[in-house]
């Protein structure tokens, strides 16, 4: 059974005891997470998210640069006023570089990837910092409270990054 | 009091009686999941995801296009051999164009976004399917089950979109 089926299984569960039908579209809590898309991470469990709460961006590695075009029409059509960014320990963002991941595209796909930037990392800290000064340097990002965060994937605590909050 | 402070508070609670910290990088389900930002939609509970699971990519719209970074490192160095696509009813990206949004930031920004694709859609079914198409014909994404689905925020029921189950 593909995954896909599998979920369309679980899903009828969760539809069942559905009670959040009548939520707008703006996020409640006015906040947009910027987050890794690994799969131990959990916003919604470990932020205690709530449906209807806040928009949640998620990509490899967390990375401000490709969470743009979504930050922009998160404030600009749908109201949120801060951002909170997530990266995490033992990232897959650690364990690669440009020329690596491109060299395997070339070899196993036959391809040239060489016009993609990865946005792989090599220091964790840095990487939250970096991604604040992104945003808060960005002409078309607002200017809100921006938070980073570590993740920690082997004890399921934030960390704050900086002394942003 | 920040939503961030809040996240730091609420994530004690989460840490506390954490279990899940032995988990491996790659995806146990060999799934990565692309959908919408938008905050009515938590795919974990919606699908019923345990930590670990799945690569979780999220943007607004939901959109292939711009999810195709976060792929690529999925598929070529994480192992993951499937993709769920899931847009949902009532999507804001339903309601601008990208003339909208850029001359809002003209107007209020005093910025120029005439280089940025907002990738708005204005029919749901057919977004999915663009999306799908979109990850077909790219050379750089493996020949693996795509399949896209509609989230209902009104009824929390995932619906398939097209035959490709």
């Amino acid at each position: 059974m593909s995954v896909a089926k599998e979920f369309e299984v679980a899903n009828t569960e969760y539809a069942a005891s559905f009670s959040k039908g009548g939520l707008q579209i703006p996020p409640k809590r006015k906040v947009a997470i910027v987050a890794c898309m690994d799969a131990r991470l959990d916003p919604a469990r470990a932020l205690a998210l709530e449906e209807g709460d806040a928009h949640v961006i998620r990509n490899a590695g967390g990375r401000a640069a490709d969470a743009l075009r979504s930050i922009i029409i998160s404030q600009q059509l749908l109201g949120t006023r801060e951002i909170v960014i997530i990266h995490h320990t033992d990232c897959g963002m650690l364990t690669f570089t440009d020329e690596v991941i491109r060299g395997k595209i070339r070899s196993d796909l036959r391809q040239n990837a060489d016009h993609i930037a990865f946005l792989p990392f090599g220091d964790l800290n840095q990487s939250v910092l970096d991604d604040i000064k992104v945003l808060r340097e960005s002409p078309l990002v607002l200017d809100v409270p921006i938070t980073g965060f570590l993740y920690e994937v082997e004890t399921g605590k934030i960390v704050r990054v900086g002394d942003n909050l």
